[in-house]
């Protein structure tokens, strides 16, 4: 085991090693991340553990996590474009999603950032045809925070989360959400098109209950579409 | 640990404060109580076992459990409004239900007080856009009391139950709640609008059952008026 | 502990009494038996083993089953309308499928007979509003049994299940379920309008694997009228 | 324990006989090896781990496992079709599929063939009328790769899976899945019409993530068909 083992192995189980292999299980079992796609990264302070890319996320072991340092460290060779503070001894690469992660970090200080390719999500992109989804009047909404690191949206606020279209590889969608992150700097997430969405948050625990709030208002936003409900409510337009 | 904890802290897995992290993650499993919402609470005679607010409901250990007295004791100081006979040592608050939950014990004398915000429920509240739910001829009518604590509703009886309309404070329901509960006896639950449903019974068991059986007839109630079927039999109309 | 209570105390996990509370727990699981409805019964040669009625079936103990004995004893007092081997201490009462179990047993000759509360079941009976439901063309149907004990149906089969009226009281369905039964040789179950469905096999295994058959076919049987296919293939009318 | 059980019994739970096992109740839990139907086999280099046919898959254990030589050896019996290193002590049969999942091996190199009756991939076989499943422009196509064992097909490819007609007995569909893999060399499955799918890859991991990403695209497809959207952009026609 070499030193930068350590970095991973503990016998705490909310480390970052040990949180990320579980919330990886329970995101397969409620169909976020199936097939190998998507899930979770944590950041703590000045370091950042990120699953390895093109596995069965429920499977990982806290051995396979990768560990970068925060703010990321200019690579001194051409040849490697990122550095680890870790990395696994067998032969992986790091989530795909990294750099759309490091979005989170970086323009919202955010402390974990989760990525499901949940269907009520790709649902979601299908029925709401323009840049943004929206849904008003729903009490999940409250727990859903400003900008995905502020105070908590209230009853009476509209949920608003924007929809970038997808790029064949998964790196290049780090310009168009940073813009949209931009765009909408209340947003607490941002959908990509027939792919998923990223959701983030201050910590692992508010990413994961804002993902869950998130994924239940796209679930309910697609039912009530399907009904012939209108989403949002006639004196919030 | 303080005498208090003495309150939440046993070997018997029926303890409230063991029954309601179990129950919780059970609730969160089928989708009731995802993104820190809904809960349970026991009352054990002048006892009320509640679990604190905004946390992740699959995730509450004994020690983060409330005790408040029962019937509520006047706060004696103008700056809180609860008295307490155990709060947890971590920064927790109490459910934000509790004064709902207060409903179910002066108004019915129940044991025990479950909200959800279940899909069904409340989709069920969309669907039915008046004052009521309503649904007949359905074999799982059969495990619902009347008023929540009285004797079953027979198959022959009609399911009735209330719908309020949401606020922006949990808080704030408290009132309508109770005037549904008294314009409604015979009702076991009351349905809130966009947010979720409120049901009791004499002890956890039955308001546990109960809430399963009105959550299968939101769920099916639903199925079938999407499918054009009606939910009342003409002959019971 | 009483000589009665070893007919329920082993430590065989496939003794009757172990397989029920564990098979009751699947079934709650999978939304067969919530709200305390539904269940199975287990008859090995000459002893029938019933789960309680009105209970949580998830919660179900070893000690909480009772024995009747097969075929049924004359109760020798007009106060009490059945001999048991073998009642649990508590305050419990056999459960409410007695009779229709028994019908599977004195008709069949079956082993195991499992009664399902399942949405699937129900809305088959919504939408399929004759005396029957029939699908053809299922690679599932050839998991079902002539009469639920015969040989396997064949693709080429067109699975008829009868559909019969419920009634107030679980009990006064074991006539017109023993009229269908004989009406319906070949039927592997019997389902009941708004209730659920009655299904049985020579063992646990084969009922077991035969309402997942039944099941699965309610449920994309629903599906496919939903979605405007027919369920019949025109050559098979 | 004959010599042959050896070959059954590891405590490596990677070993294919605790594999098969394991991931047989994974897949019994999302619904596709319900009712004893489906499974997955496993070929280590010139040995073949299959289950048994017409049990229940969530109860196999690793002494139910058959394994067989690859390539198959012709049996020197006129009575017997096939020669195995080991069949289990008790009176099963070796799955049906056998045949089906030797396509996979003798026509595409597979380590791990995957058989689901999941009513996504039922349900799709209904709707998509002609011979082909086809959908564009989703993330997880992203996840499949050419003809099961090639490199990863693009966000940008069109996913086909051949579609062919259901048959009484499995084994007859042995030659005309071979001339649908023939057709379509590029295809990681075939649908068989209102029966399920069959999936491949160079090993089990491989195989299952694929059935997951193709599960997931049926699944989308149906709901997107149902929902009146177009499955295929139309820039890709």
């Amino acid at each position: 085991m070499s030193e930068a083992d350590n970095l991973v192995i503990s016998q705490d189980p909310t480390h970052p090693a040990n949180l990320i292999p579980e919330l990886c299980r329970l995101f397969y079992n409620i169909g976020w991340v199936t097939g190998t796609g998507g899930g979770i990264c944590i950041r703590d302070n000045d370091k950042v553990y990120i699953a390895p890319s093109g596995v069965q996320k429920e499977r990982i072991e806290p051995t396979h996590i990768f560990v970068l340092p925060y703010p990321q460290v200019q690579s001194p060779s051409p040849h490697t474009d990122r550095v680890f503070l870790r990395r696994p001894a067998l032969d992986l690469k790091e989530s795909a999603c990294t750099p759309l992660f490091w979005n989170s970090f970086d323009l919202r200080n955010a402390g974990s950032c989760i990525h499901t390719h949940s269907q009520h999500a790709v649902m979601a992109t299908l029925l709401w045809k323009g840049s943004v989804f929206t849904i008003s009047h729903q009490e999940m909404i409250k727990g859903v925070r400003i900008g995905g690191v502020g105070k908590a949206l209230s009853y009476l606020d509209t949920l608003v989360i924007p929809i970038i279209e997808n790029t064949p590889n998964e790196e290049d969608l780090k310009d168009s959400m940073a813009a949209a992150m931009e765009e909408y700097p209340d947003a607490a997430g941002v959908l990509v098109r027939r792919h998923g969405v990223y959701v983030w948050g201050l910590d692992w625990q508010k990413a994961k209950t804002q993902t869950e709030c998130l994924d239940y208002l796209f679930e309910i936003g697609v039912k009530m579409k399907l009904a012939g409900l209108p989403t949002i409510l006639e004196e919030q337009i």
